[in-house]
């Protein structure tokens, strides 16, 4: 399974250069994964910090800019993901335009954190249960 | 007539304090704004820009901050006009929680203007038609 | 007294039109504030937060914008008071170019709040003296 | 030589779990590189764009997000090249606390491109001279 979602680009995503400023992407990528927990994961940001007392930081991040995108445009996002560890998850990102070409392609680490003791705690069988349908083994990104 | 549309609050909207942080208020406005234009006055600020050759700017921006807004809520937004000038508009625009109970008021008066010469020019005869239905004269906000 | 600092207009403040996109302005009104804090009123939005547990959040913002600013131009931010109520303080901040002319002109009122009960409290006697010599009477702004 | 500047973490820089939002991380490494091009390249942004017609966008970026970062911190940033191509420049970018470690280290690859064609565009003899000093060759990061 792959989540999808829409991104709409705003006037203040754009630089001067006509272009989406490129932090915004990852501005973007947070989104994508906040409806991702709150659509498939069944709890968004808001309930897991303040229901679990649990948090998802990145620790790392990879991103190919392959094409740049322009205000106006709807880009489609397509999260799905490459590994789960023992408490971490392997995020891969692809943005596309109306076009369907590649636009951004992201692969990003997240971490399952105690926001109190703010150190890794393993996933739990809940969350494997609900985040393994969009493990994508074959494609190995 | 009044313009609705919702916007979600992200991880990114919110600050330490666990609220809204308040100029992210602003860019929800140009939001509002963009999609108004898009949707009502039939051009978004792409072809507004593009095509027309001219922009949206604002010059005033009156805003009461009545009460806080956090994490994972959807806001209404509702905007409608108390003004037209020869080339400016005075936009107001709530911003409602779930409750229906008001957040946020602002006042913003932008002006129409040639992206080229950077002057404010009169509101086209054909924005007046598109604009004239959000009239609200009776509120007088 | 009148609280003085710079603020250098970076790529990211910019939008397609090549002038700052305005609810930047307002991030840097917070950048203000909190620079005035730090070096006149003893301590920074951390240990307001983490040491006092109170925070000064804004509840009415008032702001012209007079002419439009660009790419790789520092700002002048000149910050004073014009009243201290109770547990208020309207807080004038003009941003002027390097040619000394005012950009951008704005009232903020801020409240004193408890950070816990999130009602507002009086100013302690400390922070009126810290405060009293930014208060521009004869100005009345 | 590594050009090195500091950044202040500022309110709207730190999310609702205390620490600095990670896309803000990705709005500090273009300050870092605007900073690095006007005071050692001799052009910021500006210049580059408006006089020189080219611009320097992001093709890849990789950052392992280390340690945390709090409101008021001040990082240090450290700025060098590992690889320089024929339109390209491979960019390191560290981000120290105050204590000295590491907390964020980025690569960034940045593209020198005709602000017109959009394509890319090969380093100037001129941009050469200027970079070559950064050019870290033994630390191969």
């Amino acid at each position: 399974m792959i989540f999808t979602t829409k991104l709409k680009i705003r006037f203040g995503h754009v630089d001067p250069a006509g272009i989406v400023f490129y932090p915004r992407y990852f501005e973007f990528f947070n989104t994508v994964i906040e409806e991702w927990c709150e659509h498939a994961l069944g709890a968004g940001f808001n309930r897991m910090h303040n229901e679990f007392g649990y948090t998802l930081p990145m620790v790392n991040a990879e991103c190919a800019f392959i094409a740049p995108t322009t205000l106006g445009e709807t880009l489609v996002a397509r999260l799905s993901l490459s590994k789960m560890g023992n408490s971490s998850i392997h995020v891969g990102i692809e943005l596309l335009g109306e076009d369907l070409l590649v636009r951004i392609r992201a692969k990003l680490v997240l971490v399952l954190m105690d926001l109190e003791s703010r150190r890794a705690i393993p996933l739990t069988e809940s969350l494997r249960e609900l985040m393994g349908p969009y493990l994508n083994e074959v494609d190995g990104r």
